[in-house]
Parts: structure tokens; C-alpha cells; sequence
């Protein structure tokens, strides 16, 4: 009836590369390094959908060798994702994500990512939590060599299935 | 009828600062460094049950720029939270913590720390787990430049509500 | 009727240990190291079930001073915590894993690791996700330094309990 999921992913921030967090394109000296787009925070919260449906990890259904996924908009992946899940028989119940990074401030853009998550997977802005913090000058996050998100989700068996 | 929420919350470890965690003030040279009293794992579980009630991040309910929370006992924190949740028409189901910390040993606290948690949330000691592990010497925990917590909360529709 | 636990379990990768991962021996040339045989996903996901149920850490049930758990294979480790969840009447709704490892690839083990796991718990593999991610070269995990893994799982009150 209910299953649960959790991922954390992280990325190095590379000069040269966009910085794309929740489908927002944020202004800023880094981005994001990776075969996608690199969109840390679409990332976990989507490996979590698969973690709690036991269907595997990111790197299966989207190898980093395939061309197919190049410079992918990750926001393409979820919705793929989104569909894996609705195959199963299964609907959001709620998912919280934390983005770990120390710049740029993240607050200003929560809102509009919570929106395109909550598009992409077809449920209500209430059921999608999106919290940032800082690494405190401590480890990768803090010396801004890289950038960390993890998310959990509860999904439920959808009335339907 | 259920909500999950999750938070992981880091903090420099610095000299002459108290170390509180859980609301017990614990003897050793260092104390987590911070705006309010610090108390890592406070912060986490706290931060945790804004997460399942998409309410946003500590940050937002309690900025480091407002002096009101300066030096603040993050235990009042924590009861403003209980009161949001109760708002919210939800109450703990079991929340489950880790702190990750090199030094001292956390397990003669724990007990305590669990006392208060279930005081400022209204429930049972049965229902907030805390779990202490090291850092192993590796990263900022194990070079004991900080000290790391992380939570999980499962929040279910109060039967009043 | 249901309860939410998680882990995260650190070792450093040694040379001369055997690297053991949720039962598992796989060829490197390095170990994780510890107390017993330091199977750092069989201890998350075990920390995560004792987590749940409220009972303390690992290191509280099989401290690392007590020379029974030397050299322990942490699949009887399991076991004693399935016994423990038994008991308080609770069964395993889902859990879902991840190991941070730089090299190797996890991906031709992660099968077995999942049956493994399942049977010591007495569920179904379906009830099992084990996930695999890289370090990135950052942090102690992209150095090579250590290993990591994180779990959450749900449990549910028995029917017959």
C-alpha cells in the first residue's frame, strides 16, 4: 500500500557549465558537472521514486556511456520516471528534498522548482518539499567544488491500480 | 493520512562554544558553531518535520540574520515547530535521528536526549529514535572539524483533525 | 502500525581487508575496514530496521569492544535484528539502499546483494532496492578513502501480532 524511497546525488561544479537545479536555470560562475544536464536535485528526487520501487538505480535506466542522454534535460528523465511509476500502480504521496550548497542563495528560486517537480510528476505543489542549506565551509559542498541533494518519497498505491 | 519528511543539518565545530545536542549540554573543548545554540540535531529533527509538512527549511522560518534567534535555545524552536504541525492538523508517528560526531560518546546522552525530544513534540520516548556513529577519521566529522545530524519523520493526520 | 528508520554507515577501504557488501566478496584491492567483517550496506540497512523499532544504534547491540563480533559476518547480524523486529511484531514494508563507492562498479553484485538481504530478512527481493553511486573524486568516498551507505526502511505492524 505504501513504499518508500530515498537517493542522494552529487555533482561537481565545473566553470563553463549551466547551473540547473529543480528545472530552474540559476545565474551563477558554475554549474553542474555531468553527461545530462546534471540537475543534481531532479536527479535524486527521481532515483528515489525508483529506490521505492526497487526498479534499480539512475545509472541503469540512464547509463552515462548512452548518447541518448547528452546534455538531457533531467526534467525528461523524471517524467520518464513518472511513468515507470504510474506503470506499477503507484502515486506520490509526498517527497521531501534537501540541496546542499553553499552559493548562490537557493530560497529564491524554491518556488518555482517545487512547481516544475510537482508538473512533472503530476501532483499537487503540497505534496513537493524542497529545502536548501549550506556546507559551512566544510567538505566538497563548503569548498563549492561540488553539490549534494538527497530526497525521500512515500508513495501509495494508487486507488485505481 | 501519512507525510515522510527528512533533514541532515552540519555545523562547525569550534572552541570555546557549548556543546548542546538534544537539549543536553555535553563536556568536551568544542561546541557546534552557529546563530542559536547550535544544536545540530535539534535543527535536524526540527527541520525534518517542516520537510513532511512542505512548510520550507529552518532557514526560512528562522533566519541567521534576525537577532530574535541569536544564542537561541533551539528546544523553543523546536516546540514552535510541534505548534506548526498541530496547525497542520498532523502529529509524530516516529521520527528517527543520527548524529554523526568523532568525539566524545554520544551513548551516556542519549537517553536524555530522547526525554526532551518527546517533551517538545508531545509524544512517547518510543517514538524518537537517536543513533550516534563516527566519522571513522574521514571528512569534516572524522577530522572533527564538525559535527553532522540527519532525520527521518513519519507524520500521520492527527484523528482530531 | 507503521514505522520509518534510517542509516548511514562509513568505513575507510583498507588494503588486505576483503571487500564484503550485503554479503557479497567482490574483487579489489582494497577492504572495508573494521571490528567485523564491516559490510557497510548490510550495516545501514540493519541500523535503519533497529532505528525504526527504537531500540539504539548498532554499536549499542554489537559494540565494537566485545571480541564475539570480531571478524562477525554481518549477515548474522541481520539475522539477530530480523529476531529483534519479530518480536516487537513488526515485518518489512520496503527498504531502500544506497552505496557511495568510487570503484568498483556495483552494478553485476547488486542482484545478489538484494537476494542475500531478503533472505536474512524472510521478504521478497521486491521489498529490497539496493542503489549504487560514484563519489565524483570528491570527498573521502571520491578518494577512495572510504565507502558509505545509506538506507531507509518501513515497517509494518504484523497481522498476526
Amino acid at each position: 500500500m505504501f513504499r518508500i524511497g530515498q537517493s542522494t546525488d552529487i555533482h561537481q561544479l565545473k566553470e563553463g557549465r549551466k547551473m540547473i537545479l529543480g528545472g530552474v536555470e540559476i545565474e551563477h560562475e558554475k554549474g553542474p558537472y555531468g553527461h545530462s544536464d546534471a540537475d543534481v536535485l531532479v536527479h535524486a528526487i527521481g532515483e528515489s521514486i525508483l529506490g521505492a520501487l526497487a526498479l534499480g538505480d539512475l545509472g541503469k535506466h540512464f547509463p552515462d556511456t548512452d548518447d541518448t542522454y547528452k546534455g538531457m534535460d533531467s526534467m525528461n528523465m523524471l517524467k520518464e520516471i513518472y511513468n515507470m511509476m504510474i506503470a506499477k500502480g503507484y502515486v506520490i504521496g509526498n517527497l521531501d528534498a534537501l540541496i546542499m550548497i553553499e552559493r548562490p542563495k537557493m530560497a529564491p528560486h524554491i518556488a518555482t522548482m517545487r512547481a516544475n517537480i510537482a508538473q512533472a510528476l503530476c501532483c499537487d505543489i503540497e505534496q513537493v518539499s524542497i529545502k536548501a542549506t549550506r556546507g559551512e565551509k566544510m567538505g566538497f559542498v563548503g569548498r563549492e567544488e561540488g553539490v549534494l541533494a538527497q530526497c525521500i518519497c512515500l508513495l501509495q498505491k494508487s486507488e485505481n491500480a
